[in-house]
C-alpha cells in the first residue's frame, strides 16, 4: 500500500543499518530513507530520532559520515535519516543549483508551481515519514526527537518549534535559522513558497520561536571556522530571539570547527545524549 | 624535495584530519595519503598506526567510514592511511578491472613489464610512507603499528611478518590470507610477480608466517556472512598456518556481519584498543 521496499540491511554496532525506499503521497514520488535499529529493538519498541541533512545531501551522508549508531546502539535509539527532497522530479529549474530543488528542499511545503505537489518535504518528515515508520519497524513513536545540519538543523528547528507535542528535544548543527534574511533563505524560500515574507515566517526558526516556545532546552553547536557563518548561518540571530522569547538554549561555538562532517561527527555524541536524556535512556 | 603538499586539513575530535600528496619515488608518481593528528600532537611526538584499504579504496574511504578519529583522539594515536595504488599510471590494463591495477595494488614490489617501476606499494608502505611521515608530522617512529581490511589486510599481514621489527602489533579485517590459493590473489599476483608462485610466497600471509612469526597476538575479525569469505578470504587458512607456526592469533568470527564498513566500523574500537595497547598507551 505504501509501496515500501528494503534496498539494504547490513549488521552494525550489533543492530541493522537499512536503507529503504517507499512511494510517498507528501512528495508525489519515491522518497528513500535510512533506519538504524539497535540491538534492543529485537527485544521492543525503541525511542526515534529523525536527523535531517542539509544542502546536496542524501539518505547516505549523515548514516555513512556521522558516527552515529554506536550511540544508538549503546542507547537503544532508532535512527532514522530521510533524503534532503524528493528526487527525480523532472521539474525545470529543479536541478543543477546546488542551493535550490533537488537535494534542497528545506523542509518546506511548497505552495507555488511548479514545486508544489513535490516539494512537500515538512509534511513529510513531521507526518508521513513517522507514520510509514511505526508501520515498518519496532519504534515507540511517542518517544521521538529531531535534529539536523545546516538546512537539516533548520528543518529540525522549524519542525519541533511548529509540533512541540511531537518531539522530546531537538538539536541542530551549524543550522540556518533566520532563512527570510540570509542568501540561501532568500533564494529558497520565494521560489517554494511565492514572494510574500509572511509565508516564509513559518519556516523560520527566529520568527517561530517568538510565537510557541519549546519545552526544553534546544542545543545548537556552530564552528567557528565554518565559512558560512556570517553570511548564511548567524547563530547570534537565533541565540537574541530565544533569549527575548525565554527558549532554552544552549548555543556552543567550536573554535577551528568548519561545516563539515568532521564537525558532525566530533560532537555527534553530545547531541545523542541530550536526546538520549530527553527520551528516558539515560 | 619530497613534493609534499596539504590537500586539507580540517578539525575533527580536537585534533586534525588531513589529506595530502607527494611525489613518490617507489611509485614513480603522485600518492595521496590521509593524516589524523590527535589533539596530543600539539604537545609532541605521538606512535602512529598504518590502516591500508581494501580492493577499489582510496586513502578517503576508511579515514571517512571507519569512525576512527574519535579514539585516535582518546588514545593519542596518529592515524596514517594511504591510497591503495598510484593512479593515473596511464598503463594500459591498470583500470577498468576493480581486481587489479590502480585501486588494486596488493601491497606488492612488482617486478613484470609494464607493472614494475609504479606498482610498489609494499616498499612505498614500509619505508617511502614512514619516512615522509615523520618529515611533516609529529610522530614517534619507533612506535609503529599497522592495520587493514580486505586487500589491506593482506597488506598489514605481510608487511608486518616481513618486518616485524617495524611494527609492535598487527591487526586485519576480513584479510586475504592465502593469495597464493584463491582467485583474487592468482589474478593479481603473476601479473605483478610473473608465473612462479614462490614469488607470490613473499606476499602470501600463510606462508610468510611459516618462516617468520610476529612477536605478539594478531587480530583478525571477520564476518560470517561476508560474501568473499569462502572463495577468496578462507581465515582458516591462516588458522592452520598460524597453529603449525606457533604464531599466537586471535581470529575472532561474526555472524551477521559482511564485508563493509558496517561491519569495520562496529569493530574498530577493539582494534584500535589492541593497538594502543602495544604502543603503550593504555
Amino acid at each position: 500500500m505504501d509501496g515500501f521496499e528494503t534496498l539494504s540491511e547490513q549488521a552494525c554496532f550489533g543492530g541493522v543499518q537499512g536503507f529503504y525506499r517507499h512511494a510517498s503521497t507528501s512528495c508525489g514520488g519515491p522518497m528513500r530513507f535510512a533506519v538504524y535499529q539497535p540491538p534492543q529493538a529485537v527485544q521492543g519498541k525503541c525511542p526515534v530520532l529523525y536527523y535531517l541533512a542539509g544542502l546536496t545531501c542524501t539518505e547516505e551522508t549523515a548514516t555513512i559520515k556521522a558516527g552515529a549508531q554506536r550511540l544508538a546502539a549503546q542507547f537503544g535509539l532508532v535512527l532514522v535519516m530521510p533524503d534532503t527532497s524528493p528526487r527525480d522530479t523532472g521539474i525545470e529549474g529543479a536541478t543543477g543549483d546546488w542551493e535550490f530543488g533537488e537535494g534542497a528542499g528545506f523542509y518546506v511545503d511548497a505552495t507555488q508551481a511548479p514545486y508544489a505537489g513535490r516539494f512537500n518535504m515538512h509534511r513529510y518528515v513531521v507526518e508521513e515519514l513517522p507514520a510509514l515508520v511505526a508501520r515498518h519497524f519496532p519504534v515507540d513513536a511517542a518517544r521521538s526527537s529531531i535534529f539536523g545540519h545546516s538546512m537539516g538543523g533548520h528543518g529540525a528547528l522549524t519542525i519541533a518549534l511548529r509540533h512541540p507535542e511531537r518531539y522530546r528535544s531537538v538539536s541542530a548543527f551549524a543550522p540556518i535559522v533566520a532563512p527570510s534574511q540570509v542568501p540561501w533563505g532568500q533564494k529558497a524560500l520565494p521560489r517554494y513558497l511565492g514572494d510574500d515574507p509572511a509565508a516564509w515566517a513559518d519556516y523560520d526558526a527566529c520568527e517561530l520561536v517568538r510565537r510557541q516556545t519549546f519545552p526544553g532546552t534546544i542545543l545548537v553547536d556552530q564552528g567557528e571556522a565554518d565559512k558560512f557563518l556570517e553570511a548564511q548561518l548567524k547563530p547570534e540571530l537565533f541565540d537574541q530571539a530565544c533569549a527575548e522569547a525565554g527558549q532554552p538554549l544552549l548555543l556552543r561555538r567550536h573554535p577551528g570547527y568548519d561545516h563539515s562532517y568532521w564537525f558532525i561527527s566530533t560532537f555527534m555524541e553530545d547531541h545523542l545524549r541530550h536526546h538520549a536524556s530527553a527520551l528516558g535512556l539515560l
